[in-house]
C-alpha cells in the first residue's frame, strides 16, 4: 500500500516529530536522508519506522536498506514525494527517513564511573551549535555529553542534522544539578574544568587532568556561577580584536581538542 | 517624512540587499541591529544609510546613535514598522538597521605584504560559517581572509550576523589563483600551510611558522589538489567516533588557535 495523503494518521504522527512536543510525548525523533538513516541502523539505535518513495531512492544502496530493514520486521512505510516532502526538514531527503527511538542515558550515581573526558553544555540554546558539538564529542572520543538546565533538544532536526550521525554514537545525559553534584563526589578522580572569559587560566597552558568534566555556558551568558562553583579551575580563550567571544561550538572545539591532544586520547 | 510604503523605491532597493545580485550590482549590504549599526558607524566603514523606526528603538543610546548618524550627514529613513520588518532577517532588528558599502581588499603584488597569520577558505558554501570564521580571524588577530573559488557571500545576511560584528574589522580579499601565486612568488616569508583529512602532520605538533597562510577546504570537498599544490605542509586534525570531519568553522578555530597561541599574536 502506498500512503499519499499527508494528512494520513501515520503521517500526521510522524510530522509532529519536528516539535519538541511530538518528541516529548513520543520519545522518538527523525533522521532524513539516507547516510542517516544507515547511521541509525548500524548503531543499534532502535529503528521504528522508515518512510521512503521508491521513485527518489535512485541508489542500489538504497534499496538495499529498505530491504535490510524490512528483513528485521521494522516498519516500512511507501509514501509518494509528496508525503515525504511534507515530512522533510531538508530540502532534498533523498527520499528515505527514520523515526528512531531517543536514548537518554542517566548518570550514575557511583564511583567509577567518572572516567575520561566529559562535556557538559549549561543552557545551549542553538541546536545547531549542539549538533556541532555532538560531532566534536565524537571526534575527541568524549564519554559523553551532559545538558544542564533549559538546554536545546538534541532531537531537534536541526541538531540531528548538524550532528552529521554523531547523535547515535555520543552518549547524551540531561542531569539535574543535584544528580552532578552526587556524581562529583562519588568520584573525587574526576575535575570539573569551566571555561569563562572571566577565566583566571589560559586554556592552552592549563594542564587538563585525564579524567575531566569540561564546563561550557550558553551562547549569551557564559556559564553561570552556580556551575562555576563546581569548578576546580576555570580557563579562558584569549581574544584579540572587536568581538568579545568566540561562536559557542568553535570555543567547545578549541578546548575539546587542547584536552584531548595533551592525553593523545586521539590519534 | 515618514516611509509608510514597503513598495516605496529605497525600500526596494534595500531590499534587494538580501539577493546576492542586488549586492552585487551595488556594492552594498545589510546590518541589523542596534548593536551592529555602532560597530558599523565606529568601524570607519562607510555607512550609507540608517533606517529606523522611532517607536521599536526603545534605549536612549538607540535614539542617539540615529543622531549621531545624521550629525554626520548620514542619510537616515524613518519608516514604519511594518517597513522596517520588511527589510529585516532577524525576527527583532530592534528598530534599525544600516546599509553599508562592501569592503573588498587586493593583494598587493609586492614583497612584504604577508607577515603575520592569514587563513584562507577554498569554495566555502554556507554563510553562517563564513561568518564564523571571520569572528575566529577577528579572535586571532589575523591579516586577513582570503576567499577563494565560488565561495560565499561575507555580505550574505546570514555571514553579516554570524560574524558579529568582524566584518567590520577583519579584511576581506578574494583573489584569482593566479593573484595567490604571485603574492606568494613575492613573499617568500610566508609559508602556506594546508589543512586536510589526508595531511601528514598532525595539526598539534606541527610548528607553524610566523608569516603563514592556513588554507582550508569546503565543508564537503576539502581542499582541492590545485591549492594543496601550493602547500609547503599539509596538517590532519586527528579524529576518532564515526564521523569522518568537524564542521568546518569549528576545525579553522582549531587549527587558527594552535598557530596563533605558538607564536603568541594573541594574549
Amino acid at each position: 500500500m502506498i500512503i499519499t495523503s499527508r494528512q494520513n494518521e501515520s503521517i500526521k504522527a510522524i510530522r509532529s516529530l519536528h516539535d519538541s512536543k511530538g518528541r516529548q510525548q513520543s520519545g522518538l525523533f527523525l533522521t532524513e536522508g539516507l547516510r542517516a538513516v544507515i547511521q541509525a541502523l548500524q548503531s543499534g539505535s532502535e529503528v521504528e519506522k522508515i518512510v521512503y518513495n521508491p521513485d527518489e531512492l535512485v541508489s542500489s544502496l538504497g534499496r538495499e536498506t529498505v530491504k535490510e530493514a524490512q528483513s528485521k520486521g521494522i516498519d516500512t512505510l511507501h509514501v509518494t514525494a509528496d508525503v515525504l516532502d511534507s515530512l522533510a526538514r531538508k530540502e532534498k531527503p533523498q527520499g528515505i527517513l527514520a523515526v528512531v527511538k531517543q536514548q537518554w542515558h542517566t548518570l550514575p550515581q557511583t564511583a567509577q564511573t567518572a572516567k575520561g573526558l566529559w562535556l557538559g553544555l549549561e543552557a545551549i540554546q542553538n541546536p545547531g551549535n549542539l549538533g556541532t558539538i555532538l560531532r566534536i564529542c565524537d571526534a575527541v572520543a568524549a564519554k559523553g555529553l551532559l545538558l544542564f538546565e533549559e538546554s536545546t533538544d538534541p532531537y531537534d532536526p536541526a541538531a540531528v542534522k548538524a550532528s552529521m550521525g554523531s547523535i547515535f554514537t555520543v552518549p547524551v545525559y540531561k542531569p539535574s544539578f543535584e544528580a552532578l553534584e552526587t556524581w562529583i563526589e562519588q568520584n573525587q578522580n574526576l575535575s570539573v574544568v569551566g571555561s569563562s572569559d572571566r577565566g583566571a587560566k589560559d586554556f592552552a597552558l592549563f594542564e587538563y587532568p585525564a579524567d575531566c568534566l569540561i564546563l561550557m555556558g550558553s551562547e549569551r551568558q557564559g556559564l553561570s556561577e552556580k556551575y562555576l562553583s563546581l569548578c576546580s579551575d576555570v580557563v579562558a580563550i584569549p581574544m584579540q580584536g572587536a568581538c568579545d567571544s568566540l561562536n559557542i561550538s568553535v570555543a567547545t572545539g578549541i578546548i575539546a581538542y587542547q584536552a584531548a591532544i595533551q592525553h593523545r586520547t586521539i590519534s
